[in-house]
């Protein structure tokens, strides 16, 4: 059947030259103006899907038109993460690179799920991991080039699931693996900061193994868990014939950007020789960029005898969702426990054990060009101009901060040592969650809130938490935000 | 510290601007003069990393100087997926349309983790996937509007292990969610057939319950599960104390595309009254987009009470990867099984009730917005450009089955219903693999083997798959194909 008369034919290379022009004049444009727009929607629950037709069309439309209703539809509809007054959740840097390298990925349209569907995807991508490793000083037992590498994730939520259904192998010896966690010998126990990420939790479900096998230890109050707790807890479990096998550390945390002390909780994970050490993952989604500045490099340490270790370079660092960086100790313990050889995946390079077929260090089976907006950013920006981000944030938020503790009405919660910066107002609760909605109603700013207390106190506190990491927050951004808080 | 002297600075909006319209035309002449090339690469394993430098720059380069790197190091390692000799594994179009969605979503770099925080991200996705309930005639139980509703997941993979997690749930009443598996009252048992995708095993792994509680039942001739063989082996399993608790439905299957029959299974779920029935996931990756032609429905039978169907606009349909759209019949039990609140994600809208939030749909917490590029295909092709593209792929299928038929050295392994043709050799295995390396010596075809026998037979032969689906591919490029197959 042909295509109708009057109806748009999909795009041709010509075509498609003159759109992309476009579209990408369209982004530079929506970036320049972006500090004109208010940060957040005003959406009401289905007002964007009112406006959609009820089904797809028959024929084709003109790509005008669609560029038309994204504009007129949807743009009202989206919250903008690259805004320049974008203080709320983290950062989630989209750099013009790392769309060039996605759009890149997207135009070569290759399967990344061997190594020899398509060797450069999977050489760049172990390449540039290594480069990750010398770039943060992680420990060399990380590099691919030893008994380990890094692989890239979609998130640290994956990583982490990655990282458990590992764990949970090696403890039971590959037994759950067949069997499943019913012919585990004993119960398989996990810890994490009451303040890690809810992605743990999620994890230990999607595993098997359940949310009540997750120990949440309490945290002090600069949000670091608590070592002496940890301990006793871990001691406590085996003395009631459970297993810990494993321990998530992170650096920092999600709500206050507290630091896990990893040397320490390496140590307990280690100390028993009899057992199988426990594995230690470490998290540092967010705060990982900075290690690429010497003077924070607290945030790797103690990674010495880590098993895995993963952050996100598409928060912090400049490039876009989805990239988590993900790095093991020992990647035939990762492989063993996900690898599954269909025949219809058979290959000579696969059969040399020559090479890394990546699908077998994810989830998924299939996967994307990931590594090309990694390396576009890591070439175009050097090392030097990616520190120099970190430093104008942390000093930011330091001033930020500094501007809080001289305030009369506002508190800090924990002394910042990044990007973050947690404030409640001394009046309470309902104080602080009034100061969140006037900055969140200014159009200019935008803020997110969590809670937190230390048990000690047993108070548990509204937080108003101004991470400070847009690729376009300058100091006026953080001057016109502080002018809303300033208010008494 | 000041980005040194002579340092190149990351991009600006107008060297983004040049670069961007570069990149476009490096892409349009790319997929132009994809036909000039060696559909597969020549690389050996190391050669690529060899010519990469040993670390990250420390001040950034020239983004020509990367492009450089990209033509000259890079995509000599670059299997051409796009390629219109490209008849391996499956098809993984990516469309100019789709090409141009990823962009713009990079562009825009918005998370949609929750509705809040980019409602259009969250209502487009929803409206699109009840347009393709729509559009392949599937039961309207999976619309959104219902109790059900569409979700993009990366991949098929991640689909069924969503789907398992689901129906473990549902089948222990939550216990495994707070107890894990352990908790279980009794065994838990899944069913798929022994031509079925990798990742349901890899996902039984995954979700603790191991690979031993998956029941891998033979085939028929034509690949389709032998429901005598099914419904022997759930009855056994039950009169053995075992829960079944899932059955994957492949249609088709990845080797030689064999279609399980859904309805005769739907049937054998529900039809023990007194139980929960067992949880249908229909895995219809490839073949689904076969579904928008009416004369191919067959796809999408008996599936009025499947409670999860999935199918990949990635592979056929003309999406780059990843976009899986998953359906499910009660929305409610896949958010219970994978919700967690944790309190820096709680916002009013979520509160509410009435958005939804994805997050609670898939394994990762974030999320890009994937739907753009969705809906940049369905508007710009529109159906009957989609439905003339499965039709012409099916075609010359079926004309190249026909002169398999008809020539005295080659077989058809099973009669194709579709676009995949399974080819032997009459002298067996070894001429099969060495048809097929002739094939992929060519540089202008490549095609990619399974293996195949019937359980009646005990034969296991190796075969030829000959996937026609990719957007260059044209009959000129099937006769060249033919012309390397054909000689005796």
């Amino acid at each position: 059947m042909p295509v109708p008369d009057g109806a748009q034919r999909p795009l041709d290379a010509a075509s498609f030259r003159t759109h992309g022009y476009a579209l990408i004049d369209w982004i530079a444009d929506y970036r320049e103006t972006l500090s004109s727009r208010d940060v957040n929607h005003a959406t009401t629950p289905g007002a964007i899907r009112a406006q959609l037709s009820a089904c797809a069309p028959e024929t084709g439309e003109a790509f005008d038109a669609v560029m038309h209703d994204l504009d007129s539809i949807l743009m009202p509809g989206i919250t903008h993460w690259q805004h320049p007054g974008w203080f709320a959740y983290f950062p989630a840097n989209s750099s013009y690179e790392s769309i060039l390298g996605e759009l890149a990925s997207a135009g070569l349209g290759v399967q990344g799920m061997l190594w020899s569907t398509s060797p450069a995807c999977t050489e760049l991508e172990t390449h540039v991991l290594d480069w990750l490793v010398h770039a943060l000083g992680l420990p060399a037992h990380f590099l691919s080039t030893n008994t380990g590498g890094g692989v890239l994730q979609d998130t640290a939520s994956s990583a982490v699931l990655v990282a458990i259904v590992a764990a949970r192998e090696r403890a039971t010896n590959f037994m759950s693996d067949a069997k499943g966690i019913a012919g585990a010998n004993s119960a398989l126990v996990a810890y994490s900061s009451d303040q890690a990420h809810s992605s743990i939790e999620k994890a230990m479900r999607i595993a098997g193994l359940g949310k009540d096998a997750l120990r949440l230890i309490p945290c002090d109050a600069t949000g670091s868990m608590r070592m002496d707790l940890l301990r006793a807890r871990v001691a406590e479990d085996r003395a009631n014939g459970c297993t810990p096998f494993f321990v998530n550390a992170s650096v920092g945390t999600t709500g206050v950007n507290g630091f896990d002390d990893v040397g320490a909780i390496s140590r307990l994970c280690c100390e028993q020789s009899s057992a199988r050490p426990i594995w230690l993952h470490v998290d540092a989604a967010m705060s990982g960029t900075a290690a690429l500045c010497p003077e924070f490099r607290f945030v790797v340490e103690g990674t010495e005898r880590a098993d895995s270790w993963c952050f996100n370079p598409h928060k912090w660092m400049p490039v876009n969702f989805d990239c988590d960086a993900m790095f093991v100790a020992d990647r035939s313990e990762l492989v063993r426990a996900l690898s599954v050889l269909p025949e219809y995946l058979r290959n000579a390079a696969t059969d040399s054990g020559n090479v890394i077929d990546y699908r077998d260090w994810q989830i998924p089976l299939g996967r994307r060009f990931r590594a090309l907006k990694l390396w576009f950013v890591l070439r175009s920006w050097g090392l030097v101009a990616l520190r120099n981000m970190v430093r104008e944030h942390v000093a930011l938020a330091q001033d930020l901060a500094a501007r809080v503790q001289s305030s009369s009405h506002l508190q800090l919660v924990v002394q910042p040592r990044l990007n973050l910066v947690c404030i409640t107002h001394v009046e309470g609760d309902a104080a602080t969650q009034a100061l969140l909605e006037r900055v969140n109603a200014s159009g200019h700013s935008f803020v997110s809130h969590c809670r937190f207390g230390s048990a000690k106190e047993g108070v548990d506190r509204y937080v108003l938490r101004v991470s400070i990491g847009a690729l376009a927050t300058k100091r006026e951004h953080v001057e016109q935000l502080w002018n809303l808080l300033a208010i008494h």
